[in-house]
């Protein structure tokens, strides 16, 4: 049996399954090299802009801007980029107070779903007047229209 | 202008269409309530296992039986399922160990895509012998053929 359908009707069957093909793909075929080529990208461009001196470039490079960004450290949760933002500068800014030379190693990135992954590793800080500190951080970041941006930060200190 | 098309062409795109939409439903739209619900049922059946003593269930309930699975805890990386059981049994049975009551609360889980979700919160073992202990967490989560497994466990202890 062979039936006439109108081409109009084809049209739109073929672009009802491209524009299902095209959702899939930007959901979960953004390609995992990528993902890690451009998260560790990131992350050397925030050393380079805190070592700069530059804390509001460090957050807004690497940090989603919303309320509902997660800051985990030590025994305390802080909610909002805002927040954190005002408590870097609360805690690395002014007279007194010293930024040291920030460094992120052993860093692995696994993305875990299209726009997507979690990114871990070792963060140190070295200080001239004041004891070095580092410790370990988990990172779950988001692709956003943005680029990459940290939606959740986990972050330890040796101990 | 109208075109015959063979019946089995059109069975073939449109099940190409379907078998899309269903890869796509299997990866982004599993239901986020249902995972906040499961993966909270997850943690409190690993309470359980804990306080009865059985920290094999604890592990084995919980986490992904991989070599893959990380473990990052004050400044320390472990890394696979059978090293992490290991650790587990050597810090907590044996005579003179001391287990304690484990607690998960303020459990905050955020279903970041299809199958892929975060868990933080705070833990805390209280002991009869020694100083309780506690801090927080952030998990990684996959839903794999057996459920939901945590991949990756970031915990830090309040200081």
């Amino acid at each position: 049996m062979r039936r006439a359908i109108p081409a109009v009707v084809l049209g739109i069957l073929a672009s009802g399954c491209r524009s299902n093909s095209a959702a899939a793909d930007a959901g979960s075929a953004r390609d995992p090299s990528d993902a890690r080529r451009e998260i560790v990208d990131l992350m050397r461009a925030q050393e380079v802009a805190w070592n700069q001196g530059d804390i509001a470039a460090f957050m807004e490079l690497g940090y989603w801007r919303s309320p509902d960004l997660t800051f985990y450290s030590g025994g305390e949760v802080s909610r909002g980029f805002e927040e954190m933002l005002a408590r870097y500068r609360k805690n690395y800014e002014g007279p007194g107070k010293e930024r040291g030379t920030l460094a992120f190693t052993q860093l692995d990135v696994v993305p875990l779903a299209g726009g997507v992954a979690l990114a871990r590793g070792r963060w140190d800080l070295d200080y001239v007047a004041k004891k070095d500190v580092g410790g370990l951080f988990t990172l779950a970041l988001r692709h956003t229209e943005a680029g990459w941006r940290i939606v959740h930060d986990h972050t330890s200190v040796d101990g």
